[in-house]
């Protein structure tokens, strides 16, 4: 199925996996933290292949790793292709990584057979993007944009070590003075578009049987962490239902609505996904026998669509306003937060799905449930599209598994679309 | 509204509840632990007040204050009236300790005013009701009529000390030997009927301006105290809905369910309270942005009706199994605790309320939702009934209040059947 030609670029990608794998081993798993020593030996290895692929081979002042296969009109906005180089602790060897991979074997493929096209083709190795290291979305794609807070060198600090960004950035030979001073590395009018291969981090393809999927947005969240119920601790046995207080109950009651209204909403077409990952009564006080007096809880809700998440922000408030009058509780949602869905350029997709066409690789198109520094590209308006691969048992884990036939088969539909898009 | 006869022994009662107090203060509350000096010094002072009223005093092997009026014929089945003298850490004064005042001030009434009935008026003083000390429902009455374990003076320990209840039983002067023997030292036969007086632990009359219940019954219980639903942790934002193995989201489907049918039955007259007292994702792995995988709860279900509560045990294991099936999950009910209804006597039900209405004073009829020692009488085939008395602020706490108007109109009510049952 797969363009024999591509041959030596799998072979690349697969040592390369391997190389990197064995530079970031911490079992179980891999662990490149944000500015640290395992991201720091991945860049090393994508340069390394970069440079023996002829690719030119830079970083930018916030550490962005760019190798170029440079066009004929290098004043032409260039095509990007990448994802970022950090991982969880203990995580798989291809979240983030299966992106760079790609872009530098569909890089070396162009190089080694002589295919320069118009503009430059430059592969991003993107920084910090996992957050568990540092709070924040899409930290290493918002430095290099200039769109980070000025203050973030020194405010946001890194869960592992404790100490700031800036003394992070300044061990691995990065300027936190871009970021203080509000300047980008990446010029957004710089970039014809931004291409994200990436795992899919759900089980989506491996139930439908199909390799490779095209994106169709990145879902936007609204997001309640924090939120609370609050009733009457009360006997359990003693109190009649009308005179209850029932934190519980109450928000048994809304969550259950929530899912019913999702289940409705999916079942009308509209694309959502919905999680209350915390729900506890409070362990200080809560026993069998005792009405409990007050739940914490959490809600994830996403979708493609603002609008839908507009309209169940306000449907939430409504619900909790009739539970509290019907129940005698109180909700405190605590703050949200918010991030905008990012839609996939329809021009990109259609160019991906063709070039699976003729590629003769099945896809289908979805979401992308998690956030990716495609939605960062995206924001700035620069044409941007995504590519999931097939992959099994999740990410942020050891257990990611990505068939290298499924990155071959991406690798197909992902250089297939390259041809027009260089042009 | 009371009758002025009963003057002096309201006077009397209130004097005892001072010195109750006082005698057990830990402040916030008062603190009398079973077994133990707070229990210890209620006895004393309710022994006092016994043989200055006139009754006989002695306490049975187990602790068990009897407190007699002879009757005419001391060999025909005695009228009871008791409850405990225990009360939990920090808890109020009148949880327990009015029944014991109650039945004192009934006998004291009596004795002054030279009604010596037929048979014996014994009040009863019962020890170690509160299961904070000890793990077992009714400790002392079922110490009383020999339903013990043989084991259990080794097998129990207290949950402040962590010492035996042989130790703790021994070091207030009684005999452990006895309950390691099977032996009783109440006899069931003995008894022609028991009248328990407690403050209500809800707010029911409260809300409905009675100061009197006469009780229906003691609810039994259906408790899972330690239930499970196992699913799968994942991406709350890359999983679609169909795939999902939401742990948080089935137990929130099966709670929404059976308190959805809890409004459906009580709506049809049925008595029935639910408590889903836990909930709790798992601390070490939940977050916001997770899928649960797995969710602890515990269930508490009570009614007067063992038919319903069989029915309902029933419909929750139909409903998991269905919820299991739709959502790929795996509920783990784990051991249950099951508690029978106690049916108090209709014969004594009707003196309290033909009593109340001689009386004037305004009664209504309702189940205990919490268990009490006239369960064990009861399940004994002993006649037996409770009185509430309005109480605010629930009990178990300090801010428990049981107004002295209150318990005037009780006591009348309880003197008033007493006519009738001591003859």
């Amino acid at each position: 199925m797969t363009d024999p030609s591509l041959a030596p670029e799998i072979a690349l990608a697969s040592d390369l996996f391997d190389a990197l794998r064995a530079a970031s081993l911490d079992a179980p798993g891999v662990t490149r933290a944000s500015y640290g020593p395992g991201e720091r030996a991945a860049h090393a290895l994508a340069a390394e292949a970069a440079r023996r692929a002829g690719l030119l081979v830079e970083w930018d002042a916030v550490g962005t790793l760019r190798a170029t296969l440079p066009g004929r009109d290098r004043g032409l906005p260039a095509v990007a292709i990448g994802s970022h180089l950090d991982s969880v602790p203990h995580g798989g060897n291809f979240d983030g990584a299966a992106g760079v991979v790609m872009g530098l074997a569909a890089a070396a493929h162009r190089a080694r057979r002589g295919m320069r096209g118009a503009r430059d083709l430059v592969v991003l190795g993107i920084r910090a993007e996992e957050m568990c290291w540092f709070p924040a979305h899409y930290l290493g794609s918002r430095a290099a944009f200039g769109l980070l807070p000025r203050e973030a060198p020194e405010t946001l600090r890194r869960a592992d070590s404790g100490r700031t960004l800036a003394e992070h950035m300044a061990e691995e030979g990065f300027d936190p003075g871009i970021i203080r001073q509000g300047r980008a590395t990446l010029d957004p009018t710089g970039l014809r578009c931004f291409l994200e291969p990436h795992i899919e981090q759900g089980p989506a393809l491996l139930a439908e049987g199909l390799p490779v999927a095209v994106v169709t947005g990145i879902r936007g969240s609204l997001r309640y962490p924090r939120a609370a119920v609050h009733g009457e601790n009360a006997h359990a046995g003693a109190v009649p239902r009308a005179h209850r207080r029932d934190a519980a109950l109450a928000a048994v009651a809304l969550i259950a609505a929530l899912d019913a209204r999702w289940a409705a909403w999916e079942a009308a077409g509209r694309d959502l996904v919905c999680t209350a990952g915390i729900l506890a009564t409070d362990p200080a006080h809560h026993a069998p026998t005792k009405i409990p007096g007050t739940l914490r809880f959490s809600l994830d809700i996403r979708s493609e669509d603002a609008e839908l998440l507009a309209e169940i922000d306000a449907w939430l408030h409504e619900e909790a306003a009739r539970l509290e009058a019907a129940r005698g509780v109180r909700f405190d949602f605590g703050p949200p937060t918010h991030a905008a869905p990012a839609v996939m350029d329809e021009g990109l997709r259609a160019a991906l799905r063709e070039s699976a066409a003729r590629a003769g690789v099945a896809v289908r198109e979805m979401a992308s449930g998690a956030g990716h520094d495609c939605a960062t590209f995206a924001g700035l308006g620069i044409p941007s599209a995504m590519l999931f691969l097939r992959n099994a048992n999740g990410s942020h884990n050891p257990d990611e598994a990505m068939a290298m036939e499924d990155f071959a088969a991406g690798l197909a539909v992902l250089s297939g679309a390259l041809d027009g898009l260089m042009a």
